[in-house]
């Protein structure tokens, strides 16, 4: 049965595609076995030609220009492991597909950005792109919303897309710390990077929404449609407020029809300890998809890394190399419709809020009137003084609200004089499995 | 970019193929804007035409007999739903592959008694045979394990695959009743067949097995392969002491590695609280794969019912109208090979072990004397009375111990005269995600 080679070049040799390049020596007999054809990685780019990677790199051509080698490598597939949506990595793209060859990427921000664009190109080209591994690493996402579901109305997609802000949030739970030693500790343990700007504030998460959301609901990826709101901001407090209450804090990524419009969101919430996302702890990654037919169908493991990703990028490889190309967003291009952003997003929801007060008289009256007036129906309320002396932390969590009441009852709490912090809400997210 | 019809032929109307047949009709607009391919179905076959289906069967071609549906109603696909590993299902798939045409089946028996037979003579006529249906209902995990992790070696596979067991599990352990009482309670609530053998007893489960494992591991599917014990001797007793000592009984399939071969098992195992099948409840299923890149990936979701059955089969076929046709099992049927069953067994495992006694001095000391012999070291040991005047349930946990050391100490148990029923053993799998 083998009868072909497929001839591969690989632009960007870090930690994934030094991972990628030894996977597929590694598994080679395996994938001959399993495709019928032969694997061949024929060149490579990448910036240091001198650092000692662990690879045997004495038969691949080595390029110092990525986009050359995407033109004249002679590849029947450019693999491109830079990242960025914009510089080097949209131009790999963009001259492999000029050039008739397909396209294989972990790069979440290219497609969430460009997504529409090369997608129509590669179409017109008659050319394939792999993003398996741009959307929670090694959990094959895209294969179950776009082939395992394709029979389903997609109603729902949320998950857990970020390990760096999952690991976070749980070790602040399980060591009791605050977000910085938390931080600190992922950095050390090569969770987060040195500016971890891009997981904490939710852009990384918002990228595999966007790919995400266009998969699911047909849409033009447009990162500008997700609302994103990062982690930064969620304190200790927090943390253990939620345990006691029976909440896990998550940061979520959230796409859901809303009428003609599908809302999208990152941003931390509250479930419920029981619901299924709530035991996924540490960097793991998981994806809960409601389709029409099939119910709901959720998918947990290992969202980044160099092996878990390595496995989605040669698994597209894979696809390819035995004629496997649906449509790239799960319909043709030019089928994809604009999302209705404007009204898109879900109008009530329901909250946790917490105050940091000066426990005076008075002031518990002040609260309650602001919250009478906007139409904010409590269903607890906790109170608790951090030390003799200091502020009390006052939290409610809320019955279903109007999100635009809630946001002005926010303002005019933080008016108030006896309240001494900015009050922060909370959703707390009904999911279900 | 519609521009063909692809034509169905649908054996069998049951509760699935009326979901199948309804699906189709709902989501064909759909469907056509995802493949760019109208789909028709031409043709069914049932036993009884004068039945209320509540379907338009109009405009379709009725058979009474399904294989000669399969070879002239000039269908693409034929669908074939009626179960059974022999009789007319397995004659529809062979007459359907014998005429050129495609097959696509939520039939496990069927796959797991002839897997080898049908993928040889699909291949050998360029044809395809999509089973997705037939294990985990609407889960994709033929897809996760053939595409999504294409790239791994696997090393374990394992999950909860009868959501009739799983149901019974639960609802012993909620409402606190005995198997008898829960097997009723399934039957009311029709999670359970009017002869329930097949699923409480494992089969249904070590058919899916089969499959999974073949898939899986490249191995030729053989049923036979697979050990099983059903759930019929699980007491109210043992899902309690189980809960006291931090444990969930689940009935598990289990296919992995052991050296050259492939262990696998079904049967009903204590899975520490908090492992990633533990909260998996009623008729849900779940699958946990272990690939030797991607690390686990587990998927949960309806692994029976109509339309998440219904889900997979049109799945299925919108694969095949895009032209997805991976090998059948993973690797043509030519390279799968064959299990060495002989060695495949794994040695060693961690037990409960719950004896009925009468409480007269000397037992301790001769259960005690039988462990000992035997090199049985215990891990706890809990006694309870059921009341005053009976019998007296002890009931201890072991390290990890030899298996057939753990056969010969249950036999000796067995004999010792103050042990008033057989000894029950049960598996602890040691599962983490």
């Amino acid at each position: 049965m083998t009868n072909s080679t497929i001839k591969i070049a690989l632009a960007g040799l870090g930690t994934v595609g030094s991972a990628v390049f030894k996977l597929l020596q590694e598994m080679s007999p395996v994938i001959s076995n399993r495709t019928g054809k032969l694997m061949e990685i024929i060149a490579v780019s990448a910036r240091d030609r001198s650092r000692d990677r662990g690879l045997s790199l004495e038969k691949v051509v080595w390029y110092e220009d990525a986009v050359e080698m995407a033109k004249d490598s002679g590849a029947d597939i450019v693999v491109e492991l830079i990242g960025g949506s914009d510089g080097i990595a949209f131009d790999v793209c963009d001259a492999t597909l000029s050039n008739g060859k397909d396209f294989v990427t972990a790069n979440k921000a290219l497609l969430a950005h460009h997504g529409l664009y090369f997608t129509k190109k590669a179409e017109e080209a008659c050319l394939s792109i792999g993003y398996e591994a741009a959307v929670a690493g090694a959990i094959p996402v895209i294969k179950a919303l776009r082939e395992g579901l394709s029979s389903n109305n997609i109603l729902s997609v949320y998950g857990i897309l970020n390990g760096t802000c999952n690991f976070i949030l749980s070790r602040m739970r399980e060591s009791k710390c605050d977000f910085d030693t938390a931080l600190t500790d992922a950095k050390k343990l090569g969770y987060a990077e040195e500016d971890p700007s891009f997981d904490i504030d939710g852009v990384d998460a918002a990228h595999k929404l966007t790919i995400l959301t266009s998969v699911a609901f047909g849409c033009v990826p447009n990162f500008d449609d997700v609302k994103i709101e990062g982690i930064r901001h969620i304190s200790d407090l927090d943390i253990s407020f939620a345990e006691e209450l029976g909440y896990r804090i998550k940061l979520l990524g959230i796409a859901r029809k809303n009428g003609k419009s599908v809302e999208q969101v990152v941003y931390p919430c509250m479930i419920k300890f029981g619901s299924p996302m709530a035991h996924v702890e540490g960097v793991n990654n998981a994806i809960a998809i409601k389709g029409s037919a099939s119910g709901p169908v959720i998918i947990e493991g290992q969202g980044a890394g160099a092996d878990p990703t390595a496995s989605a990028v040669l698994a597209d490889i894979i696809d390819l190399s035995r004629g496997i190309r649906p449509p790239i967003l799960g319909v043709s291009a030019e089928n994809l419709i604009f999302n209705e952003d404007e009204n898109a997003e879900i109008k009530t929801g329901r909250y946790y809020v917490r105050l940091m007060v000066l426990d005076r008289s008075g002031v518990f009256a002040e609260v309650a009137s602001a919250l009478k007036d906007e139409n904010i129906s409590m269903e607890s309320i906790l109170q608790r003084t951090r030390a003799p002396g200091e502020t009390v932390s006052v939290v409610m969590t809320t019955h279903e609200v109007e999100v635009h009441s809630m946001k002005r009852v926010l303002r005019r709490l933080s008016e108030i004089d006896s309240v001494v912090e900015i009050p922060r809400a909370i959703r707390i997210e009904p999911l279900t499995f």
